[in-house]
């Protein structure tokens, strides 16, 4: 007998990965989330319907959303992961020796305790006591914090359902005065192939909000056509004058000076979804 | 009613994409060949159950399997493809203005024509007065021709079936042979997250006959994980010695001069394949 998880990532387009068991499913207060095991992929959470980490390629996604902004920041201490309940970005903050509080807005804190029962080499570092856990809204929590954090990070699913408010122009700003007058932030921005209209969605709303605005890719499977992308606004910090041999070294798997410059050396037809 | 096709990209991992119709199905002397109508992805040339090409995707290979080497070679006159009936790496060398011979050494006859037929916008080169279509063995082809051309791709399915000779080191010697003394191969050389052993196999079986070997990304949806990588083998010329700013101007969606560059910015656990 065969069992196969299928999500369908477009109306026309899926991906399928061949399961031995579903760990997990339950209808939270605020989506459907499953904790799958995949025997491709290793245990995989779904929320809605669609992957949102595997154990196998979760570190792509988690090292690229967190350590290219934490070294372009010469000394980033408070950093706050909107969204992100799997507890993957904050493992990775935590690897920067000068952070002193990572803190975790997640809107369900149901993501937080399954993805600690079942993904705990993902979720491990949550009981860090470094790591404030914010459970509530991560609009709110940023709007009622000002000049704090040195980094931002939008780990959020695509912009519908819970999500949707941390796509709009009103949130970068609220982000922008949750920042220092150095601070860095990075949102998820999807797919260059198949979400061409969110990418330019998120690059016209932060337009005039951060005076410097960079897209970057990295390649993670079990998202929609297999490329992603991030986009990095800052106020001061460029990472693109980043010195790779000033990064600090960091044990991963992914993520090393070279990506961080080739990171953002984008494919021509990608790079024109930022002149907006 | 909705028809899908449905890839087993391995035995617990599968790509689907909604097709239109069945534009051509048949069994030719060395594979099973289907031509699709996607709604992702647009006409899909399909060979043994796996894609090959797309006509939304396909630049990414196409430029990404030619523009590297032939921007690194001062200047490419013949260049040679092993497989690619489809002729869209062909499209792609003729943007070279330094080309005068581009020779396509395909095994399957009906990939040529069929291609030509429903693909014209990858297979429209063909018919140019520089191209010259050798139906039969590729690996006879480049055991037969001594020090002619500058540059050969091999545009190969995955080594199994017809394509298995591809990827031997006698096969690599018989490359070097064929090629001038400045010359150039590019192997395309499968996923870093499904087909490891593949790209350590090429590796091993190049080294000792190429004095450089470099492994180079490029994100396409349609293959297995999205990140596919390709393999160059030079006797001279070092791709990472080219100045951006003097490769040539071409009309391309995914190459550019930065592509050049960062292509070869490894992540770190792909760079670990080459270690060999």
């Amino acid at each position: 007998m065969e069992i196969w998880f299928t999500e369908k990532q477009t109306p026309n387009l899926s991906l399928s990965c061949k399961i031995t068991q579903t760990l997990h499913t339950e209808q939270t207060e605020y989506q459907e989330l499953a904790v799958l095991d995949t025997v491709q992929y290793g245990k995989m959470l779904v929320l809605d319907g669609m992957v949102m980490t595997t154990e196998v390629d979760e570190f792509v996604y988690h090292e690229m959303i967190t350590h290219i902004a934490l070294s372009t920041h010469p000394h980033p201490e408070r950093v706050l992961v909107v969204g992100g309940g799997d507890g993957g970005a904050i493992r990775e903050i935590l690897k920067h020796s000068s952070v002193k509080e990572a803190v975790l807005a997640e809107i369900d804190g149901r993501v937080v305790t399954l993805s600690q029962q079942y993904l705990p080499t993902i979720a491990g570092a949550l009981t860090d006591p470094r790591v404030t856990l914010a459970i509530g809204d991560g609009v709110a929590h940023v709007r009622e914090h000002k000049n704090k954090y040195d980094v931002i990070l939008i780990d959020s699913t695509e912009p519908i359902g819970p999500a949707v408010g941390l796509f709009s122009k009103e949130f970068y700003q609220d982000v922008s005065a949750a920042l220092t007058d150095e601070g860095i932030m990075v949102a998820q921005s999807e797919s260059p192939f198949v979400n061409q209209d969110v990418i330019r969605m998120i690059h016209r709303n932060l337009k005039g909000v951060f005076p410097l605005r960079r897209l970057y890719t990295a390649s993670i499977p079990t998202y929609p056509s297999g490329l992603w992308t991030f986009t990095l606004a800052s106020k001061k910090w460029d990472p693109l004058q980043v010195d790779p041999e000033k990064i600090p070294q960091l044990e991963t798997k992914y993520y090393s000076p070279q990506v961080h410059v080739g990171a953002f050396k984008l494919p021509r037809f990608v790079e024109e979804l930022t002149h907006v």
